[in-house]
């Protein structure tokens, strides 16, 4: 048996902001038969993760590319790795078997082939649906309780700053911080995602940065009695503006630098007296690296979603087709919450 | 009984470079007599210290300046507080008798008269030279000592590069590094100066940064495996070059930014991709925050001393005259090793 399998592939480097027309939509026939030999197995994706990271993989160099495996360069015309859940078709490997629900690395695709152990496992949805896997209790969601309560080490009362607070990430480090007891401000590129932050997720505070002129000035105004951390998702100007807001033993998680991502050119140039005078530790970290506190990350969580403490905050698209513009808006700040793609019904 | 009592003043504030002429030299008549009510003391000062954090102290605002006590901005014509070793001439106070010898803070001035307590404690010699007292075992060792091993908590094998290295602070980072089994380059600005760290103080190789032009190749080619651990005393330009060259999950000590201090718009602008996807912590702290690690400071660092495995490298002027040029030449580069101001004889 065949199927045509469509997927997304680059067509040329990306160096700026990416446009749909940097991708290409492919179908080419997939045999649902294995190598005997091999331990290979096809999947049927049914969500896959639009993430901001994959932009650095798109570019000609960026030394995030030397960061690990999965963070490589991408070749023109190869399937493209992203997290998501899946149905298994066909499974040589002895521990995945036909019809199991599985999470890990897939490709941007509606079948991917996996060739690899270790990447993908067996998904027990915990009563919630399949489509919170991909963000709330995948990378991102596992971004946002490690850099916050590993890196940050929070304590209630603490005056907590979130940029790309509706974010992936951002909306879920808020959530986190309001459950601690702290006081949290968001920062958000419109109107309608300020109020959802202040009216659905709880946070004390929200403004929009497309508003203010002085993002120093801005911060001095949010945060009167200084930030004790700053869970940054975009680099830049604000990292700068937070900085200089800091209070002494001040944290940085450095989560993200979206606006700069688009702008090879564009930097942070925090004050290093600032640095020094108030003790800051700005500490850029990976998600991956916390796997070990994954279980009290997915139970704290799961706790927190079942008696309604925590909101999810979800951006699907649908269909294979919508990976390049759902992809492409991440960098016009289009998403609110976790942007992903629903490639097929379960 | 009275004595005149010569003294170093800020005349202006400072926003560049000092100049000598930014300073006086002011004489006032000190009576060796104390109000019977106070528990004041009088010192005659025998070293004091030149550090560079001072001039931070003298602009007409900074954020050091609100980081605690000691480090608020300096008043024109009021005597400056520093760092040094001195002896008890009169005391009400009943800790101290006359003759003590004492280290803490003091004047720049031939004598001080010391009103509050908890600044100033005796001192046991343990053998060293009283200079010793001012650097080696004063702030800008136990900078040296927290920095590298709290900080940067350095592996034996790890690759440390450090700035400013025949400074106060670096020279004895590079020692510490040595001993404890690490590769370790400096840099330092003059041949005289790089010299010095390879052939007297053991680094494993040094360079003159004045003669190189493009920082993040010169590092490349001092660390062709990447750096594991930055310890800064410079800031700017050194640091972005430092943290390109990092290793995955390097550390940034940042002591000093003395590169910025002189010129308020150089910033260092290091790529957050690098700090992010290489998990590079940058943290900024002060010794005074290390009071707690100080006898485990004390005790290794003499144990080396005595043994001959570290090096003392200390830059002495003599007279309080001679307290400006001391001190405008840390800007320039002049000191090689703890700059300081032999103000009498014991």
């Amino acid at each position: 048996m065949e199927v045509a399998n469509r997927y997304v592939t680059l067509k040329t480097y990306i160096e700026g902001a990416p446009e749909e027309s940097d991708f290409e939509l492919k179908t080419s026939p997939l045999a649902l038969l294995l190598d005997p030999a091999s331990d290979e197995m096809i999947v049927k994706n049914l969500y896959v993760s639009i993430d901001p990271y994959q932009l650095n993989r798109m570019k000609r160099y960026s030394s995030s590319q030397k960061a690990g495996p999965g963070l490589e360069g991408i070749t023109f015309g190869e399937e493209i790795k992203a997290y998501g859940v899946a149905k298994v078709v066909t499974s040589n490997n002895v521990e995945f078997e036909k019809g199991d629900v599985v999470v890990g690395f897939v490709t941007w695709a509606e079948y991917s082939k996996i060739r690899r152990n270790g990447v993908i496992r067996k998904l027990d949805p915990l009563g919630f649906p399949l489509s919170y896997h991909v963000g709330l209790f995948g990378y991102s969601g596992l971004a946002a309780y490690a850099g916050f309560f590993e890196i940050c080490k929070p304590k209630q009362g603490e005056k907590v700053f979130v940029s790309a607070a509706s974010g992936s990430v951002g909306n879920l480090v808020g959530q986190y911080a309001k459950l601690l007891g702290c006081y949290v401000v968001g920062c958000a590129g419109s109107k309608q995602k300020v109020e959802l932050l202040k009216e659905k997720l709880g946070f004390d505070d929200a403004f929009n940065y497309k508003e203010e002129t002085d993002l120093i000035s801005t911060l001095k105004r949010y945060f009167p009695n200084g930030i004790d951390i700053y869970f940054d998702n975009v680099g830049a100007e604000m990292l700068e503006a937070a900085v200089a807001n800091m209070n002494t033993y001040g944290r940085v998680a450095v989560c993200g630098a979206i606006s700069e991502y688009t702008d090879p050119g564009k930097r942070a140039a925090p004050n290093m007296s600032d640095v020094i005078y108030k003790r800051i530790k700005i500490q850029g970290f990976l998600a991956w690296d916390y796997m070990g506190i994954s279980e009290d990350f997915i139970s704290t969580t799961s706790d927190n979603l079942r008696s309604g403490k925590m909101h999810p905050l979800e951006d699907i698209s649908n269909g294979v087709e919508s990976i390049p513009s759902a992809f492409v808006g991440l960098f016009r700040g289009d998403n609110i919450g976790k942007r992903m793609v629903k490639i097929t019904e379960e």
